[in-house]
């Protein structure tokens, strides 16, 4: 079986309508309403299954909002919950129309400044009542506007780490926005995915959390690459030679990269048992890689073409992980 | 001959004591004096060569200010430029008491939301008056603080590659230091340098500036490892399935990447004629690698023992790039 962790909402354009509604009003006229209905996407989610998985056999794909669009960063809170909750409705949605080929990943309605328990409820809503089987973090809420964000190793992220321990749901690291006119969001995810899992290593939060499963997306941003620079740093912070390897082995890591040697860098330096077959497709890479004449997110016929890797290497990358790591995921 | 392009100050206490007194005085006592004299550094120097040249088969190593120390984002400007100054002044130094072993490059004062032209009357002290080969742009000079910095592609930048242009120096990117209290200057160094050649690639920089010649610091940041998103990046930007390649070849990179997989990345994704043999020795990859027993920084050893490079592409990596892009060493 072929899983895909790593997919996107399926959205009428009512959704970004209703974004914009939000964005104007500033919640005046209430909550109002996405149109994410049954109705509303069912071609869609036709159209999607046939284009995204059927077309490059992907069987299943876990399906979170589209982060760029998230506007964590925006006020009040309320029309930041309210725009994530349609998000994660839509998803249900996309699940319920297509239950065999579907599963949800919850975007959480994280405002810049105010507790991470305010996202409780909607974890809650998606986890218990709605099935899903994972949560996407944003370790930026402040979408790069300049203010420093708490790092995914600060306390204040512990009470989401503990009750991602009780619900035994494993997180997607994805940044959202950029709001720094000089970059870009796409360039920001790397940035922030890098920031992350430094800030985790070196609080030792996993010792605190061993249970805590935390996925980190697009390859691990830079760190696969840079890691000689960080099992510099971990030796010189903690005088561990072996550390930095043992402490990024305790993360997960996508296969959103679109080019075959860097999935083979990732693959020697984390393990296959560390990585799951994700795509983002479709996304940034749906576009036709002129050498291949494929798509660059078609990534499955690329790790095929890796010859180091085994078997059970592959067999990890496109199933065994993520069955391992989405307890709920039945299927 | 082996060229390291990439080696940092040395510099007695009385440097940083110098730095400590004019964040602390702002200004107001005056100049001052840093004492980077011949007396205060032969024993430095001497060491130096022996424990981080010497030892590790280094001919010759480019010497630049300790990026992470510059204090770019302090005012007043003045203390900027007088840090650096002596910086500079201590490179000069190094390279007077062993002038087989050493070549300068100069250290920027480049200070937050001023025009670069402020930076001129130091660039040609360095260049026409101290010898010095090549210069080190931090493209961040707000140092994190949250302030966007223009992006390298930006017309802030446009005066000084005119002048890099006309003097026919190269620059080193590498950013310096990093006020977000939940980032390390380190980790800022990869992030900062990444949006560097995405800021370029996209502005067409090198258009306006062909015989333009940019070095990005420690393998160019996280763009070699996720070269796909950038390709699909570049495809939706300008419909070229070729465009990210071609324009990133217009880039030269250092090696100061501490493991032989990332090396081999590198060197597939831009090739050996795009790279220059660094090590920041001393710096981050100063700790011993258990593995090898080797210090991490001790890159030579790792570049040869990569085996699907030919003597040439050594060559090119050691030597031969380097003086091709320096055209002011000779030696």
């Amino acid at each position: 079986m072929i899983i895909d962790i790593h997919g996107h909402t399926n959205a009428p354009p009512s959704l970004y309508a209703y974004k914009s509604g939000l964005l104007s009003s500033r919640g005046a006229h209430g909550k109002g309403n996405p149109g994410v209905t049954e109705e509303a996407m069912a071609n869609l989610v036709k159209n999607h299954l046939a284009n995204n998985l059927d077309k490059v056999g992907t069987d299943i794909q876990f399906l979170s909002p589209r982060p760029f669009q998230l506007m964590h960063s925006e006020k009040p809170e309320r029309i930041v919950h309210w725009f994530v909750e349609a998000n994660n409705d839509a998803i249900a949605t996309s699940v319920k129309l297509a239950p065999d080929r579907y599963r949800g990943v919850a975007g959480l309605p994280q405002c810049a400044g105010v507790p991470i328990t305010n996202t409780f409820e909607e974890i809650d809503r998606c986890v218990n009542d709605l099935g899903f089987v994972g949560l996407m973090i944003n370790p930026d809420p402040y979408e790069g506007d300049g203010t420093p964000a708490p790092g995914m190793g600060d306390e204040y992220w512990y009470p989401l780490y503990e009750k991602m321990c009780q619900l035994d749901v494993p997180a997607l690291i994805h940044s959202a926005s950029c709001k720094d006119p000089w970059d870009t969001y796409s360039n920001y995810f790397i940035a922030v995915e890098t920031r992350c899992i430094i800030s985790m290593v070196t609080s030792g939060v996993f010792d605190k959390f061993p249970n805590l499963k935390i996925i980190v997306a697009h390859g691990g941003g830079a760190v696969p690459y840079q890691v000689g620079r960080y099992r510099a740093f971990f030796v010189r912070q903690f005088g561990d030679t072996d550390g930095f390897d043992i402490q990024l082995k305790k993360f997960y890591f996508d296969t959103v990269l679109y080019n075959q040697e860097a999935l083979e860098l990732l693959f020697k330096i984390v393990g296959s048992d560390r990585c799951m077959f994700g795509t983002e497709n479709p996304g940034t890479g749906t576009h036709k890689d002129a050498k291949t004449g494929r798509m660059l997110d078609d990534i499955k016929p690329t790790i095929d073409a890796i010859a180091e890797i085994s078997e059970q290497d592959r067999k990890n990358v496109f199933e065994d992980v993520a069955r391992k790591v989405f307890t709920r995921f039945k299927g």
